[in-house]
């Protein structure tokens, strides 16, 4: 029997009722359950928006069918935090999707925080208590969508196309009272394991299979969002093995779901994984703007192109995909990763807001029309492994509404929704979260170096892991520098993006240092703005970055969190210290067994 | 339905009949079988030796119960080879042991020829017809015991030695004929795992425990060869956990099995797998040594410690290890590895009688009392992944008996047993097999580098793959060097060696080559002996090396070998050379990269 632990809603008891029909009813409820006296006015077609009006001994919320719930969740918010919202509130994103990568036999791929919550032993496996919890949770922070299987579809999780239906409907009813539908991802070439010829997306039989199937799915589930398509990537199937575009592909797949007002996503994380380390032409961060932008404006109005933030794949630090700033036609998502992949596993903090800061503010928040993140999520009676690894779902939420929330506000807001501190300690916790990406950054692949990583886990150092392999993520150091030149003088990737950012990126002396190694090759000596030399910043990120993992201890140690919490806390944190120490000795030893360079401070690198 | 593959034994029809049930019986059937005229006389004390006289119109094999089946194949093969053996013969070493390395789950850890032949599911599982092929197979090289499960015990192994012991005497009764033995692994900790609050092996209830489970299993198969541990190694139970050294260890379980005539056999192969790479001072290749010399003299007579040859794991070349030189009052068992976990995986040829030659006129082959190896058997139907691994096994067993064998004539023994060659196609295939195992030390960790393989895989170069994990393998390659030094201004390594061998080693103008990096750091410019450079000599044997190996292809495909056999020969050699390229390319690029030296012969070497 799950344990309760409440995340950030430490003002709403558990058990959520299974009474709850409808997002009225759950408004109703949470607003009594909250203490607070709110009415309810349902706009016909208010959607998701609401307003909050302080009426006399109350509130009133007025808003759309699910709009009133946001409302109600924002207003106990607001209660918390000392900022109800004022004046009309609607999403800036009108799709806000999590990405469960949950396979059918209750693994995670790339999860940290144990096993799939709604599947095990290849079929729906869940508390629907939980359920209801996670549609509490999800409401709460503003997410509206959850696409249930892993993006790579493994069997039986086809099924969810056919037998597993009613399966798929059951789960849906849970969380629809909290507005969230589901998505599922779909196999491209499902029609094959049915039995047709071919799964080519300009054969009529093709044509008519999907919308036959379309029609059946949306029968058991009439508000499913749509599908979810990883399509011609890492092995998985897609309209490139008939010769078809990847635009062809997936209107195929849109105009059978149309229809029922379903949206196709189709995923742009497109690259060869199975480079050559000797072919130094091809450049992996080229490959989705190279493939998608000659197709920009042939997709379908109801197609969206999810496209990760960089152009790698959720490093610490990349610039911002050019992709995104490219497709002035098309419909795009931006796809965030709450699963810390490459950023620490949910032992390491990684509070997420400044990362997003930076990649909306570099990509311009109108550019997409929906987000998208992949899940932190799993059965630990913690949600997220590490008990703060829920700021980052919760932050997900809120930027998808509100796209230009200060980091530290919103990271603000979760730790005084989530914990009862002092101000004191509530600035020490919201420093320490807000500054905890540029600690990671600074103990592992910093200036934009990625992939510096243990390839199989993605924890840990492995400064030549990936050097050989066939994935195109290479650093290439070598006795007299290090990185990839990536200006028009070597593979050419900078100019992918638009002129400005062109001229910026492609100076060493103008771009930013933290990106320097992303598009420059550069030698040991180079002098870095502020008059270091390139090895001796390598050198004192990785000392600074460790010290600040190091000093994390203290300030979590001060705080009185709640036993668990902080039990789980104390122990992911020695597993931090021990990994940025690692991370500190491996980077250091590597590039001075390269470079030959001592520490101007005469710190200790090992031989 | 297993395909009919008979690997050397090509003059002996399929299937062995299930009315075989004694040596003798076995004897008369194989001489018939092969066409030869041979009658037999059995000798009540004659053991496993034997005598062949020719006598009118054929031959009389006298020998031990055993020994006649051994001499039946004798001279089945020397009326193939063209050398009946004369004069009495008996095996050098009396226990000559195959570790199959089969996990009950089917699994067969480090093998590459496919699944377990007599596990699966949890259970025995394998075709008869199969297994008394096997035992044919086994004696007719001269193989005596079969020790059925892996050294890592994993469940339900661990029932082998209760609820398994029926279908491990109906095992034992398919291989009796054949004059092969079983043996077992057991878990040191099973008396925990069965209740005992302690597995110490000091404790009297323990020591009554493992008598009485002894008893049990020795009525259920009288003639078990014993037992065979892996114990405090990698994580495995053992006697260090309540403080006992392992001579009161091994001795307290051999006295449990000494009523039967059982041995106990105890790996040496201990070693702290949890170092840190900062450390300098631990050197793994002094593990065995340091732990078990002092134990010199401790063990029971029953007892036989089981060291690997080299003091590392199975490398392409290490120096005999020195506990096989020290150990003067201990029964020893040389360790080999017919599977080829870091020597090519089964796909790579490497022919193993050169390396083992080595072992054996480096140890002394008296300093030994058994030979144990590794298995590479598998499911596959041509047993061993590779139709030429085959040669493998078949020389263990020929060593077992004659450890003075020369390489050139077990591998021609094996190759005219196995193939029906022209005199220059047989030389041209005996050359290839005989230097295949250069080529393979050429093309991958040459000079004693040892451990530049994948970590998980071992197959494939990642030059600092180990080098900042915990496994004690280090190569500890800079910008101006490479190598360890284990002298005595290193880690002494070198003086566990008897004075003529650390004269030798210690001092690199009179290290072999072969050995240099083994026992040395030096700079990439030291001088070898032939006037090369250190670097010129990696980079010229990495291109030697891979060359040898694309060579192979041309002779392979000239050779008329049976269709089966041909074909897959020749997908392995494709393998092969694409693993020798990335060796080749990966290897001399790391080195470039570091010393910045330019190969003088101005071969490629990629950025």
């Amino acid at each position: 029997m799950w344990q309760e632990r409440k995340t950030w809603l430490t003002r709403l008891p558990l058990p959520v009722p299974e009474t709850l029909k409808t997002p009225l009813e759950a408004a109703e409820f949470e607003i009594g359950q909250a203490g607070v006296r709110a009415a309810f006015t349902v706009e016909k077609d208010g959607g998701e928006s609401y307003e909050i009006l302080p009426v006399d001994g109350g509130y009133r919320i007025t808003g759309g069918e699910t709009g009133i719930l946001f409302g109600a969740y924002a207003l106990i918010r607001g209660l918390t935090t000392g900022c109800v919202p004022a004046g009309r509130q609607k999403p800036f994103y009108p799709l806000r999707m999590l990405n469960g990568w949950d396979n059918m036999d209750g693994t995670v791929e790339r999860g940290y925080a144990g096993r799939s919550m709604w599947f095990e032993g290849g079929r729906f496996d869940y508390e629907p208590a939980r359920v209801r919890q996670l549609g509490r949770m999800l409401a709460s922070c503003g997410v509206n969508v959850l696409c249930v299987n892993n993006v790579n579809v493994h069997q039986p999780a086809q099924h969810l196309t056919d037998t597993l239906l009613p399966d798929l409907a059951r789960f849906a009813a849970l969380l629809r009272p909290f507005g969230v539908r589901l998505m599922i991802c779909i196999d491209f070439s499902l029609p094959m394991q049915e039995g047709l010829p071919t799964a080519d997306p300009l054969d009529e039989q093709v044509q008519a299979w999907w919308k036959e199937r379309a029609k059946k799915i949306w029968a058991a589930v009439p508000d499913l969002a749509g599908f979810l398509v990883k399509a011609d990537s890492e092995h998985r199937p897609g309209p490139n093995t008939y010769g078809r575009t990847h635009a062809e592909g997936a209107n195929m797949l849109a105009r059978a779901v149309a229809p029922f007002g379903g949206v196709l996503i189709w995923r742009a994380f497109v690259y060869n994984c199975m480079q050559d380390w000797r072919d130094t032409k091809t450049d992996r961060p080229r490959a989705a703007y190279d493939l998608y932008k000659p197709l920009d404006g042939q997709f379908d109005g109801n197609v969206i192109v999810q496209v990760k933030y960089g152009p790698f794949d959720f490093q610490v630090r990349e610039p911002v995909s050019p992709l995104l700033l490219g497709m002035e036609k098309t419909n795009l998502a931006l796809e965030l990763q709450l699963a810390q992949e490459y950023t620490g596993h949910q032992i390491d903090l990684f509070a997420m807001p400044p990362l997003w800061r930076e990649i909306f503010d570099g990509m311009g928040k109108e550019r997409a029309k929906a987000v998208a993140a992949v899940s932190n999520l799993g059965r630990d009676e913690n949600w997220t492994g590490h008990p703060f690894a829920a700021l980052n779902l919760y932050a997900f939420g809120r930027f998808g509404w509100e796209p230009d929330i200060a980091p530290e506000t919103v990271i603000r807001e979760w730790v005084r929704l989530s914990y009862d501190l002092a101000p004191a300690q509530e600035d020490a916790l919201t420093e320490l979260l807000l500054s905890s990406r540029d600690a990671y950054e600074q103990y592992t692949a910093n200036l934009g170096l990625c992939w510096m990583v243990r390839p199989e886990s993605h924890y840990g150092p492995s400064p030549y892991g990936y050097e050989f392999d066939r994935w195109g993520t290479y650093n290439r150091a070598d006795r007299n520098g290090v990185g990839i030149d990536r200006t028009d003088a070597g593979t050419g990737y900078v100019s992918q993006y638009p002129e400005a950012l062109k001229k910026l990126y492609e100076n060493p002396e103008t771009c930013p240092d933290k990106l320097l190694l992303f598009f420059h090759r550069l030698p040991y000596d180079f002098r870095m703005k502020d008059g270091r030399t390139l090895i001796q910043r390598l050198y004192d990120d990785h000392f600074q970055g460790c010290a600040r993992a190091e000093s994390m201890k203290g300030v979590l140690e001060s705080l009185p969190l709640p036993d668990a919490d902080k039990r789980e806390i104390l122990e992911r944190i020695d597993g931090q210290i021990k990994n940025a120490r690692e991370w500190r000795d491996i980077t250091n030893t590597f590039f001075h067994r390269l470079s030959g360079a001592a520490d101007e401070k005469g710190r200790k690198i090992y031989e």
